[in-house]
């Protein structure tokens, strides 16, 4: 069995050693720039051969001259010495690594050699190694990263990231707090010669900072494992996953990216059901899906209701969720007769509540998503951006409009609640400001409905497997 | 049989008249403002029955005092009195009308018997009829529009729309001049007692300024004739269809939003598959797929070469593509040979060629494109902005990250060429000015592989069923 706090020097290290720290711009470069910044300059010590200086470190020639208490190595020199370097850095006694270096099983039978002396040395040296071909990790609770990431993503949030591909989780974290998505922790895998998906999905099931985890794999180290691991952390955290490798031929994608062997798709498929994970079918719906699942409590039941300014964006809303196990009640009497009596004639009292251009939508999202009628609400906005743009010369503003989002679910906190705006970007910003941090705002109404399902489907599972109430997101 | 030119004073009326032309601001209220702005003043004339003055224009008691050269009616009147008007209308002697109240067939059965009289109307008094419940149409050669719209959108391009929902073609209108998509027509066709999708599709196919036609469908009018003109028009023009109502709760959704009897989606299925043309499954697919099929020639293969910058982004891709029915040769000998030559030893070369971190972007993706062995050609581009950041501030450009991409294709420009970039948003304007109008810009590798997918599989059709050359979009 592993120890427990095996993993706690990836994520706070006394100190780090950059072994093969490169002199010129490329791969790595920036590495200790990135240290001083973040506030890590005197925990930070540099390796290379060459000696001298570099972004204002002095630079040691050798491993063994590395102070005692540096307990993490990243590794950045090429394919063909990193098993040297890794025995050197093992001889010091560091028994954490992060290998960045690539040019192994991705790269054919030369690097998968390469590739086998490396985990052979990590064995008998008694490291954990993460990598090779992958950019390590980020900590936001420690402003530890040494991936290299904008300001912004270091924002400390609920969601925790897997991705097997550094490239893949250095864009994450560049892009989703575009988003209003904030991490715990982000862990790169690439080729995972020992620290797999597994043990990470363990490590961020303890990890008191993550509430999601949102994982993107090329395949699977130990499929039993996984699906054991799977099972026991989604009854306490909802994990959402990408997969590559769905075809032979991105199977064979996958072999030279990070030397993955995805195996059969449908097997994967059938863990991740049977695991109680979410599968994301697109890198677009990944990201709506850990907005929704990380501001929205657990639906009670699967009743949505819909209500729109557009009985086109209402009807493609519905098809979406009730493909995917929502149903679609009839408001009470009560709510049609309220809205009956305040409505013009032609308005479509029903579920969607199609409110058109009558001017009704404030009042009636309120009283709509109070209806005891319905567990969900999906509230479908369309802006012609022309009548905005008249409106807003007239000072009408979106709150005007589409009524205070953000507080009309102030007696139905309980019920998930999701937007979904189509048409003038310039009207975005301001419905995400009714909206709030807590009611996240989707540019298309199939990716939202598709969302508020899963959410669904998550809350009957974990109801059906017997796990404590579920744990409400902080407002 | 119809006359040709039957629909021609909707889209090239001599005179118009709003009858009903609200005095409060709400539905149709902006329409005589619109008129003035498109430069259709002095041939709008405004009916109501108060007489007086509104927006500037002297507004008629009644219908008989309108000139004789009016020849579309458009009308606002409540759904109750609309009967009459189109009566008073046709005994002036106009016989093209756009019917935008709405309170007809999609509120039950006052409304069915109300939307029952105005046929009857318009059939005895030879009156061609839009709508009603939508919002009639737009042309951008003459710039005639009755849907309020943004300067910007009645830019001329070559997409046609047709559109069952008002709100739907609005929003469209609206929102697609912002990813570089502009229209022809636009034609919106509500509950459709009289003008239906099929008539609108034989305008577009023989419209001259049209070459790509996007629907937007709740149900369809008549299954027969409407499989037999897709077959007609796909042979010319590619025409993309989304349509709700899949399900039967999404049925009864498309019911009460535009009284559409949305009928079985197999059989909607099989007319689009058996006429040739495109289904696409959600707004945001139907819009990145007109992107494509508006700039790219059509492609002369299956064979898709992908080059990208991440490895997992490129497998994302080839799921898609294969299970859509593209094929990845490959590469030939000579590309793979002098890629190894000037490439780091661990850069992955082969189809997606994943060039990393290596800065090999911009002189790959000459010889890339140029290769052979591809009919089409997928650019994935990762951008990590913290990268990007600092290396904006060393002056490196997207152009000096990715190369000229826009003149990438200058000696295949037979290949059909899609970017899918992912990342920092700010760094998305400067890659879509180095690809230039002729390469979209998409931000996701699934879609872009999709569409892809889609174009080789209309070129594969056309030339099955014997169809000229494929015409090859502007430059």
């Amino acid at each position: 069995m592993m120890n427990k706090n095996d993993l706690k020097p990836f994520f706070e290290p006394q100190a780090v050693a950059v072994v093969g720290a490169p002199r010129k711009p490329g791969f790595g470069y920036s590495l200790p720039l990135q240290f001083k910044e973040q506030g890590w300059v005197e925990r930070t010590f540099l390796v290379n051969r060459n000696g001298g200086e570099l972004h204002g470190y002095k630079v040691l020639k050798n491993i063994s001259e590395l102070p005692d208490h540096v307990d993490l190595a990243i590794v950045l020199v090429g394919a063909k010495l990193t098993t040297t370097v890794v025995n050197e850095i093992g001889a010091k006694g560091i028994k954490h690594l992060i290998i960045q270096s690539a040019g192994f099983a991705e790269t054919g039978e030369e690097g998968q050699a390469l590739q086998k002396d490396l985990q052979q040395a990590a064995v008998e040296r008694g490291i954990r190694l993460m990598g090779p071909n992958c950019v390590g990790l980020v900590n936001t609770r420690n402003r530890f990263t040494t991936i290299e990431v904008v300001e912004e993503a270091l924002t400390p949030g609920p969601l925790g990231i897997i991705a097997q591909s550094g490239a893949f989780g250095n864009v994450l974290l560049d892009e989703i707090h575009q988003r209003g998505l904030f991490i715990s922790k982000a862990v790169t895998l690439g080729n995972r010669v020992d620290v797999d998906e597994s043990e990470i999905l363990e490590y961020l099931h303890r990890d008191p900072d993550t509430r999601v985890i949102m994982m993107y794999l090329e395949g699977v180290n130990d499929g039993r494992r996984f699906l054991g691991t799977l099972d026991k952390v989604t009854r306490d955290k909802p994990v959402l996953i990408l997969k590559s490798g769905r075809t032979d031929r991105g199977q064979a994608a996958t072999s030279s990216h990070t030397g993955s062997l995805s195996g059969r798709d449908e097997l994967f498929e059938g863990a991740v059901e049977q695991g109680g994970a979410i599968r994301c079918r697109t890198l677009a719906e990944l990201i709506a899906m850990a907005r929704v699942f990380i501001t929205q409590p657990l639906p009670a039941g699967p009743r949505l209701g819909i209500i729109t300014s557009s009985g086109s964006l209402g009807a493609l809303a519905v098809d979406t969720a009730v493909d995917n196990g929502l149903i679609l009640p009839s408001p009470s009497m009560r709510l049609v007769e309220s809205l009956r009596e305040n409505s013009p004639q032609w308005m479509s009292i029903g579920n969607p509540l199609d409110v058109g251009p009558s001017g009704q939508y404030p009042t009636s999202l309120v009283e709509f998503v109070n209806d005891d009628s319905f567990d969900i609400i999906l509230a479908v906005m369309i802006v012609p951006y022309a009548v905005v743009k008249r409106a807003k010369q007239l000072g009408v503003s979106a709150k005007a409009w589409f009524g205070d989002i953000r507080n009309s679910r102030a007696g139905a906190s309980e019920k998930p609640m999701v937007v979904a705006m189509v048409g003038a970007r310039e009207f975005r910003e301001e419905i995400t400001g009714v909206a709030g941090p807590g009611i996240p705002v989707l540019d298309s109404p199939e990716p939202a409905a598709m969302a508020l399902s899963a959410l669904w489907k998550y809350a009957r599972q974990r109801s059906k497997s017997g796990s404590a109430a579920p744990e409400r997101p902080r407002k």
